[in-house]
């Protein structure tokens, strides 16, 4: 279920994913995606997974640190590289890989 | 119009703001919406902005420095305060101040 992820006091390490997809494929992207977004929650270091999409998408994932950030990373090419490669669901996409310095909010975060 | 912000090269400053919408008030939460990305546009510093809605919204709002983000910051709490505070529109959001360290991608950014 979409939510705001539970994350601790910062620091910690954001990866932002914004992309555009390619037409078409919709199912099986789908599965993909949800595939990928449970493997993430398996990972070491994994704090809390936000996902939007519409005309485009936006998945930010969190983790303890960049290293752990940077294991999935290699995770999530693994699995793309046996779905032959995102090029295949996006027209365009941008990673970026943050430090989250502060945070601030209000209600509940789940 | 919806698109990945053409960001220079890191480092420089994302601002992730998640929330949980409250029922009600389409149309004057999208006017005031719109209202705040065109004054973000016009902010120093400002140097881009994505944008997803769906169960949960996600707006990434990029700036030159965390100088700029603060400054951004307190416009829009000035512009939620004349319109009686984020709370009328949200149920829950959580803002993360981060520093991008690296990107990385393909295709068309804009």
């Amino acid at each position: 279920m979409a939510a705001i992820a539970d994350t601790p006091e910062p620091p910690y390490c954001a990866v932002i994913f914004t992309s555009v997809r390619a037409p078409g494929d919709e199912e099986a992207y789908a599965a993909a995606d949800e595939e990928l977004t449970a493997r993430a929650r398996e990972q070491p270091g994994f704090l809390g997974i936000e996902s939007a999409h519409a005309d485009i998408g936006i998945t930010v994932s969190y983790w303890a640190t960049e290293e752990h950030a940077a294991a999935w990373k290699q995770v999530a090419e693994h699995c793309a590289a046996q779905q032959s490669g995102r090029q295949r669901w996006y027209a365009a996409y941008r990673v970026r890989v943050c430090r989250v310095e502060r945070d601030y909010g209000f209600g509940k975060r789940t």
